[in-house]
């Protein structure tokens, strides 16, 4: 970190700051310029907060020379990270391209089977279903609870497909404990609490952007999963919210993708079904993903999307989405072969 | 809501619709104009999900005609809601302001009992201190947790003044049993499984808007715990993100204020220390928030700014809230008298 | 246009209204409902102030049952419009790519000249390089003028390349008469004066969405052109104004190119270069556009970035193009082959 | 400015970039610290892009130690710039508040002497009314253009009322000589080349920020102005363009008055109707700006909302005006008699 001070700064409050740098652990360096005084931190300044020695009266500028966040940093970790699931099962990341489908709510066996053998004949390798819903309005449908995770597990020992479903209660953790991919919810993205109890188990954690996340912020997000113990994290790009809403409910933000892959070693899945909120969208987004770089999808499809008891406006039918996976694999393709 | 369709749109497919419309116990107008057909649905559209039926081929678009909250709506309740602490102990709402000031985490008995002292003599009615703190980043300061609650009792037992803190995990509400106003952070604004449990007590909660939250999400997250049973609401506008970055950390939207007085009840509170981040411009946004109406103030004082654990960039000093204070009484004055 | 009324209105104020509009040269049927009145307006309601009417006691909602911008409208032409540049030329649109490269400013023949030999031998069939500059500094480098106009027409008739650039002022647009593709810059995109000027021209005109531009006020501006005479409008995504500007200077909305081929049949090109602000990332997003549907790209390449009198930060070597260039007709023909 | 540059950097390039930098003229110091080598740059660095440097492989991060804007700048000139109209006349900043109000379009001579009379008895010091108006349709009402320009400089001759109207089209500067304020209204903001014409005049420019414009870029457009030679600026915050539109049509960000109160002398005048959009909306926001330390105010009165030709939504009545009037001034003499 290096603090530029205001020019004319007495050198007894020079001092005072140096003084109370070291008292955190910090060695500092005084560089005199013509004009000013510059001042170089070396060591662990993770814990020095940047906005208050910003505010000081004879600071002019704090420039962090290191990205806060450390375990999901590239530089720490140059290769891509790889995630399993179960033995024998799909892989995320280095390579290794998720596609995962399905619908935004488990709403019956039925249901959950009958797309389940659509998509998987269509090319997905991974099922999504929500079980726990997290609705703007109380008087929404909330989901099937715990009888929607026991569905989403018999679909997966029926097919082979690892599922990915969101936890949003920390209290409801322990039915968790088969699942594959365990979703945490743009809503949850900065709930410290689960993400820390999320670290202590060993299930891959597909982490979503939060609603208006920056970058830095899901990396720090990323940060607390893994500094609990937990190294198998996966982050979703999902649309931020920005001015335009006249034509989209977010706006997906695909430089996510390159910036994601040069700053984390972690694996980047695209979610273009919330990031656009409209099926019609959801195929060149799904394309442009792909060619951008992501290790994933994520495509809501739903069997009767006007029907659908949650976010029927962003489902494909299984036909739509067994149009669009083919086009996928031959972008990614298109996209690898010329590298 | 009014559902205008595309025209042209078949006969056939107006009655579809409209069955579909009908098995959700919704009345269906049927309106032909010149050019196009108009449904108006009459009943309970709570359950509808608007952006669905935006989505159908043959909709144009879809008009709703009432907010989507209920219970904090002042057409249902059009005098103010006036919420009280302990018997005896200062309201908030209706004409009763709450100046709310305090350290941002409580650190030490000494610095809590010291700060209170100031901030009492200088006018404030509430004292705020965080015992459990969200931080960006796992390394930092987290609060004293329940230590840190204990002291706030300990204040209040010796000052009079109700305690407005931060609840951060569900799992441990129970300690907060004693709060007089249990505040939910605009990372938890869309908590649901915590507000639902918030809604099970009759402590006063008060709500803070989201990092980007909409108005509407704030009041939709007010009716999960007015819904649940709670209605002693305080709204909280604590700035919001935007592009504008550079000189201030988030952007206070004041005109929040007299949208909310105008759609709510529910009394309305300003935190201009996190809605600026910067305590230089603390006094002139907490004056012109209480020119704009709001109920009350939350402010950051801290005895010693720039060592403290957290958020000393926005912090008062204790003389600086004692000047600010009294500024604060005289700007209601001129607003209500005039009125 | 749909407004719905309050619950209880009386019925002279209904008529009040009824009476206005139809002052506006406008039918409106009245359709009554159980709880609410709604009034359907037919005829041209472009002369109407939604958010007037909006705001009327009585009112309360106004659905706009048609979008406002009329000539770009794919309603009223639905096959695309291809745009032509000179007799042999190049032409965008309607399944024809438009690949523009070239730097920033043009600085010297030279470089022009050299530019230009490196690209066309890539692929590019445009060349792009600023004569007038806006920068956001009076201090900085504005740009060679007619002088860099002058150089563009030669580069143009040695290569054969039409040419892509900027027009700042109305007093100069006689300079560019010449001009195969005339760009208007996100800080133009609402200069009514302009726009109606380059009307009255035949030049093909390349409008970028403004800073923080809606996609339906870049269909407004291309609606000032066309109103006055000039179809040959190229709408241009650059990247809009977002919270998120830690890792990217613009956040490029990749969802407005399938938004804008279905809205227009005007053709639609991506600037990954402004989009972005970042060398590394123009190749993801290049690609993505590409998968996405746009109809062209523009790209920034310079000999020598660190160098470049303006925007060097985002720009190509020719090197990096050449190699970026094959990958997008790869991209682009993976998308084509499978639709 | 200070360039940090990457550990490990190779002194062969740390010199290459030096040589660079003092080809600029500046004085390049170099400071080696345990692990990492800053640069200090001394001299004019307004020439430089920093964004370039930020993107060079060796740069680590660049820290600006001066604001970019020179002649605005309050470390230049400490005193708060008054503007002056006409001799005798009203003037603004250094204590001078400008109470400007009129109706959003000159309509005809009754409306405008009507509108006059009544905001000057209730104490409005300047007299606004465009006669040019930018719409984003080109079907709307586009203004009276020079004939209203007449009238309100018969307007002025009768009440004595300095008058505020925008001009839009470069080539009407001529116009406008006997106009007391000219507006450059959002939309040009950035429009470089007519910001250079204003400063070649005397008359005070009201320089609104961009529809979507940060502190910074206000700022350097001023002093595109006043580096021209007109140092009479006025800066009005107008609202930006957020992710919030349901309730407001811009955020009016009233915290930008206390910043560029700090970082310029300008005086800052602050516009809640469209800022806010809504009239109800308009007399909160006012009292908050004359609170938060605003110079001025800008507010749209017509005698007749409903049916005026242009932003109706957001105007005063002349009673609602002359309501609210009292109490900015109150609220300023509160505000004012505790500092």
């Amino acid at each position: 970190m290096v603090v530029v001070l205001r020019p004319g700064t007495s050198q007894e409050k020079i001092e005072h700051l140096t003084r109370w740098l070291e008292e955190k652990q910090l060695i500092v360096r005084e560089y005199q310029g013509g004009e000013q005084c510059v001042l170089g931190l070396i060591g662990d300044t993770a814990g020095i907060d940047v906005d208050m020695i910003r505010s000081l009266d004879i600071v002019e500028s704090v420039s962090e020379t290191r990205e806060p966040f450390k375990a999901p940093n590239r530089a720490m970790h140059p290769d891509d990270t790889v995630i399993s699931t179960f033995p024998g099962g799909p892989k995320i990341g280095g390579g290794h391209f998720a596609l995962i489908a399905g619908p935004c709510s488990v709403e019956s066996r039925e249901q959950l089977f009958y797309i389940a053998d659509k998509i998987q004949a269509a090319g997905a390798n991974f099922i999504r279903g929500g079980a726990f819903k997290p609705r703007t309005s109380p008087y929404d449908f909330q989901g099937l609870g715990a009888e929607g995770l026991e569905l989403l597990l018999q679909v997966k020992k029926e097919t082979g497909l690892p599922i990915v479903t969101e936890l949003m209660d920390i209290r409801s953790i322990e039915l968790f404990q088969e699942v594959d991919v365990i979703q945490v919810g743009a809503r949850n993205t900065q709930n410290y609490d689960l993400l820390r109890e999320l670290g202590k188990l060993q299930n891959p954690i597909l982490l979503k952007r939060g609603l208006a996340g920056t970058i830095k912020e899901l990396l720090m997000s990323a940060e607390y999963i893994m500094a609990s113990g937990n190294e198998n994290v996966i982050l979703c790009e999902r649309g931020i919210r920005t001015y335009e809403s006249a034509y989209t409910r977010n706006t997906l933000d695909l430089s996510a993708v390159p910036v994601l892959k040069n700053l984390t070693h972690l694996p980047v899945v695209v979610d273009p079904s919330h990031g656009t909120g409209r099926a019609d969208l959801v195929p060149a987004m799904a394309l442009a993903a792909a060619a951008a770089g992501a290790d994933g999808l994520m495509i809501e499809v739903h069997n009767d999307p006007p029907r659908a008891l949650s976010d029927g406006a962003q489902s494909l039918t299984p036909e739509q989405f067994a149009e669009l996976a083919p086009k996928i694999f031959k972008v990614r393709e298109a996209v690898q072969t010329c590298k």
